[in-house]
């Protein structure tokens, strides 16, 4: 069960949400590892060949078994670390678990994208639109204090780019999207959520983000 | 562990290669199930009740606990149901089945459609590269007679979609992407798939593929 700095290695960038997942779950297991900052738009020979296909981190090394794709890492810390689980063991929950931990990302990211990224008013509409109906399905869903009960589970670890991302992306390209006023019981959620302690302490520094997608979003404006 | 037709129903479509994919699963698992089949377009009230916010098939209903998402629902089948396992039971090896199970359709399928459904040159021109990369990949990572070994496992499965309708599609629409001189080992895999007695007996009649996909393809060129 133990591991060393040596067995594990993440490759991540700090801005990247998909890699602050699996900082989540390492550190909630209390898991080791050793973290290798690479660059955007500049991968390290290294990191492309553990992930040659996508070439992109969050690449996890364990004992030089490497696996990309946040919501796969996931799942094998999970399975592999017993203590503090992020899945639940139903397999009927657990489903439902990877249902909305993949609903994040296809439904959620990809309409905001939409939203952020417009190339006119109809595609922008659009994707308000489907961001709007997509969070309000997630706030629907939301039961406890988080989507994991009382603890934190997978879909509140895939919601991190929701929690913390999204409020500053909207900021930076001017369209809002998730509101306390619209979405109450998210907006508290993603309150609790950032300031879980394991969360809170791995965030990256808002004003980081902020400058970064302030450039994408000058770089999108001057590309249309 | 046993089941009856009255506890199991899938929500399917004939020519759905998603659908196929948990049939295979669940005759693997000796599971009975009760089929109904949906008409494309024209989702029935029930299925889309029971997933309101894909409106898509496959829905697998088990006991009255729905759950979608081919993916989802195929590791659903293989944690409820032991027998005759489509996942390995190592963490590592469950990883990478994940990751190429998912590589199947984020990269294969993906790039696929860009080369089906090409606005102009350039797309279709990208689009049968980055097929044929993905399609390499692939390729390059089938080591036995099966991408599970000796038996049929959950990448097989997700396959399904390449080792039966690809071919198919690609002559409805005239564009190649997967043939035997480029790909020998994937078309030899192919072959030994769709002649699995369980995979064989599921898969619709050719015919009724092709003259679906000769539609789709004529409605295609019309719309440009």
């Amino acid at each position: 069960m133990a591991s060393n700095k040596e067995d594990m290695k993440l490759f991540g960038m700090l801005i990247s949400p998909y890699v602050i997942r699996v900082e989540i779950a390492l550190k909630l297991k209390g898991i080791e590892y050793k973290y290798i900052e690479e660059k955007p738009g500049n991968l390290s020979e290294k990191a492309i060949q553990y992930n040659p296909i996508y070439k992109k981190v969050p690449i996890l090394v364990h004992n030089e078994k490497h696996i990309s794709e946040s919501l796969v890492i996931l799942e094998y810390i999970d399975e592999t670390w017993k203590q503090n689980p992020i899945l639940p063991s139903d397999p009927y929950k657990k489903a439902l678990a990877r249902f909305w931990s993949k609903f994040i990302d296809d439904k959620v990211m990809y309409a905001a994208r939409k939203a952020f990224f417009y190339h006119d008013e109809k595609e922008l509409e659009q994707g308000i639109e489907e961001t709007t109906v997509a969070l309000q399905l997630l706030e629907n869903e939301l039961k406890d204090k988080f989507f994991g009960g009382e603890e934190i589970g997978i879909v509140d670890i895939s919601a991190v780019i929701l929690a913390y991302w999204l409020p500053i992306i909207q900021e930076a390209f001017g369209v809002k999207l998730f509101t306390s006023d619209k979405f109450p019981k998210l907006y508290n959620w993603s309150q609790d959520f950032n300031n879980h302690p394991i969360v809170k302490e791995l965030l990256p520094p808002r004003e980081t983000l902020k400058t970064n997608y302030k450039g994408l979003y000058e770089r999108h404006v001057a590309s249309k």
